[in-house]
């Protein structure tokens, strides 16, 4: 009996993944972090979402185009939440040669194309330059964050703040099936550091400026938005939509011809 | 007779710079690029508008906010452009150490505010890292990127797309008084590597994802817009507006009490 | 409903996460690998197995030792693997630097003692180094291989040569409930480069040598052993074994008070 | 109109930095500091002679030798100036990566040939390693300090002590056109650590000693020197005389073919 | 007079150097330590032992095998010595850079073979990643450590424990010739951290943990072991074994053809 | 009986470093290279040298001033040497590392003064910035080379070019007891790269520049210098010449209250 998920890396032998990677070159990276989410969700929140959207747009995506999808990265960049019991932090630099290791591993095998599910905004730098590094190596390489995938829908399914842990992304989370402590659910809309200036939300208006932060300045709870406003479905259907809008993109990428570069 | 420019950390004796020291604890940093800009807009465009900007938010200041403006970071994060002779990159941790180590040294006289004054978005993750390890070595710090603070205003101002050396970036660099090969301004909408989903343009709808590219993969001139739309007193509005809004939220930041922390 | 593994840090909200760690100061980091494993076995197999000893071991000691398990590494060391498809090598320095910072970001919470349980022998040198550094800033730091605690019923149980993915590996991956394909196992003895002096099994006599090695100086199928014999009964005896005696030494190691140093 | 300094990198744009390139494969890269050069000269003074320098050095060249001079580098290795307010110090190893990233890019466009004009003492062993990696890259490479080419003309037309912000280079810097404070000028002889073995200035007689030391060792004031009888004439006739040998100098290595190595 | 040792890399000139290199292909590179080894045995016991090895392989091979001996590396990884006076240890990252060095160094004039002699158990996870870094240059790489090669006699002609300063070593430095303040030397049996489970001696039975340890954990007097019953005669026998054991592994390597691989 | 050479750390047990080191704070560390000396010099000429000026020092000091002498470093920064068969170089970077973390473990036992006794110019960066890390630890750091504390005599002694492996070198590492092989020794004026501008000689007149460069830019035999009229005698008389200043130096510097920094 075949795998459920065929593109898992993990779970095939060698033998398997060498005849796969004669059938395709794309590799799903799921990254994540090990970061407080506030008082009702867990601490694998991003990483369970990576993995989560991981799978549901190589699923999607099989057999037409066959992507490959490695082993969750748990650990992300999160020094901004370690005044948080439980949050790990990697350094940037160990994020960096995390992902540059995956991908010039995968390179030698006959992979030729990245992408990085990210689920985490403080991971983004560090796969930049991670991604950069593998790029100047001769892979093509495209990071996701799903919130920006589907940023329009988010905006008209959630009302603001857009932060941490808040109505969007406890709404998503759970519609993927994390566990969800309900009755710790708060609603707590984020201090701002400097009035008017430092908006406690994503998609901000100008001004806005962003200055170096831990969370303690923003927020007690760990969370910042409306996380008593969540509702599985609507996060269901925002998952729904970003998988749509990514598989669309990765079956165009999967088709590009690379050696021209 | 004092320099025209009081708050030039480079022109003051040390003795001058101990007294400032004593009335303020915040500096900018300007961070810009040796990168192709177009046939029209010289190598130097982004350390123009980096050290431009700075100088005229500490003008504007000063005396009310006494704030130091730093050396110009002359070179970037510019791999991508390296395709277009005379571009000179730095590997992103090259940016990084710099960073830390000037933030680090003010930090010893004192300075306990850092604004970097960053004109070039492929400096964006390098600073961002270097920022935190300056925020965890206690420093106040926070980057800037012009075009960012008045997005709304490019917006309304400016035609897409928004993307490099365009009717918006030469406009601002020619209201700040950059060097304008005039006749050699060119219009270039800018390819798209996956169509429909690799827009060319900043302030892009979803669904839009950003591989890693170099800009040949978008240009033959360099230009991604249209700089022969580009109007120097439009710039310079924009400029203005910009100079603006920033004057207001560093007064503000000057004004914290970061001992607190 | 509590999780069914209230170890997990994975699945802790940071105020669970926080109250646990007011009544233990001990966690267990599995670190595995994505190397191949001959025909019969997935990639994963040493990640695997961390992971099942893990929770094996922490079911076992709570609730009277109340051990934390981190989220899985799930990459490890494997160049001299790299020659089969699907395995992902991290350097060395790249497995150190993760390490420390789990490490140190886990001392941030109050944890004093880490446990690293290894399933890769190829991160044993990178893990001595890692551990040494978290040492020396004050953690209690021991790693653990299943098949050194039980060398001695290994030996009993189990024929030569003792390799990679050879009766001892694939009885005990099966008994902890790994995929494995049955049908694809190979008795494979292994070459030896120098005959006599490089033998293809740990317990070796002396003399024996240890030149650096691919795989394939050994073998074509990735399997060094006989894992037609495999039998997950046998397995699953010396897996409980292994654990049993874990068990009873971190029992021993969370009583310690290492404050003394 | 052609830019008034036609061999400024900066403020070329890409095409024509691509043409200039095809007529010279040699760039100048001036190395300052920022740092305190006692009560008179500003913290510039090393980057301000460093730009002075290889401006004068690429004027008198063009267009017999087109060289290219490239942005400033206004921070140098600095740290035993950080006691005084104002100096910025890099990490040598910083600055060996900026030198190294700046020639290995102007590499890629052509450059076949770097001369570093540097200023500042301090910043000599790590551009020594920074040179020879890009020699060891394939590049030709020579750091030049303009008082070291006019040694003889130095000690003829200055008293010792020669050390920092002295006779010497007051004048110089005066001379090139630097901002001095005259009122402010000390004379201070320099204390010595060890009476005898650790003369307080450059070109003393065996034996002598050269410990690590903080400027504090030797000055209060920050200078060791006699900057009261410094004479802006004398020293635009010493730097004249450094220029003229510079560029005699430079005139024979842009003819060499390092193709041959 | 040709030299007494004609294999010393460091008394040759080049000229012989290059002669010897078309010869052989193998060098070997004596790695010791500079640690402690109790009240009887000086600091740099182990570099001595690495240095006496290395000569006497060396000397038997000659001139059928001619190896090269390189220059001594005198100081190691040694942490866990640290507490007592005299030790001086490097980072892990120290020593794989210089062995790495040296190996490259050594390739570049001819040599395809290394053989590390090591004598400091401290070394072998900092060794072990800096052969697989010359391995993957293409060198062909073994590191030797002589207690490994003679385990069986060891563990027939002395009685445990087996672990510093002790019987064994004692015997072993002694027999080598090294200085020995015979009426030092004390009989320490070596505390145990966890009773049980951390046992004081190498060929400990399982189950036996190895967590991190400083030597002062274990002993005051830095031995660990019965250093009173020290017999330089049985030193002599079991070093003499040792050599012949690698004369015997190194006459095959020798004859390796490692272009295959 | 006691080491003759009491100063030696290598042959002391640690009681006995202990002891010393209540009666001293004051370490010499010897570093030479590994490179090419010409036909007649063998490779460890350098490190020879520092190790035998190391010795004299500390014996002529003792027991007036009790210097510790550290195990030899070696290995060098040699890369200019590498075409020519047998040399070893260091990269710099590796250098610093393994000198810092001699110095730092020295002043964990109370070493508070560091010299380095170098014999090879090409160290003089790395050893720069080394000591430049150990003081900013806290450490009295300097270095000392030969021929720089006796460069008067030099001049008087023998005639230029002073190179490499020339008279003067010749004559000191004769004086000294090294293997010369008389009959090998050449005169080899060296060339010069750029005529009149890159002398192949120290204390040349200006002007006068120092590309980076290959010995074989220079020489083919290895030697620049005149070794055939290399005399033990003068070679003595100056070595001897050095010892003394070099006794006189460190004795004020062992006098140094070190604390009021």
């Amino acid at each position: 009996m075949p795998s459920a998920k065929p593109f898992l890396l993990a779970k095939m032998t060698w033998p398997e993944a060498k005849a796969l990677l004669t059938e395709t070159d794309i590799a799903i990276i799921p990254v994540g972090s090990t970061e407080q989410h506030g008082p009702a969700l867990p601490l694998d929140t991003d990483a369970f979402e990576a993995e989560q959207f991981a799978y549901a747009v190589a699923e999607r995506l099989w057999p037409k185009v066959k992507t490959i999808v490695t082993p969750l990265v748990s650990y992300g960049v999160s020094p901004h939440h370690m005044p948080f019991a439980g949050t790990v932090t990697l350094r940037a630099e160990t994020l960096i040669d995390l992902v540059v290791d995956i991908g010039l591993s995968l390179a030698k095998h006959g992979v030729k194309k990245i992408v990085v599910m990210n689920s985490h905004g403080g991971n983004t730098p560090a796969l930049s330059i991670a991604l950069r590094r593998l790029y100047d190596a001769g892979l093509w390489c495209v990071q996701v964050a799903w919130w920006e995938i589907v940023a329009d829908l988010v905006k008209q399914t959630f009302a603001p703040p857009y932060f941490h842990a808040d109505e969007m992304e406890t709404s998503v989370a759970w519609g993927l099936g994390q566990r969800v402590l309900q009755e710790k659910r708060v609603d707590e809309p984020g201090r701002e550091p400097i009035a008017g200036y430092t908006r406690a939300t994503m998609f901000a208006e100008p001004p806005n400026f962003s200055p170096v932060f831990d969370m303690t300045e923003y927020t007690d709870s760990g969370t910042i938005g409306n996380a008593r406003r969540a509702d599985p479905a609507k996060g269901k259907r925002i998952a729904e939509a970003a998988v749509e809008r990514m598989v669309a993109f990765i079956e165009k990428a999967a088709a590009l011809d690379t050696a021209k570069r």
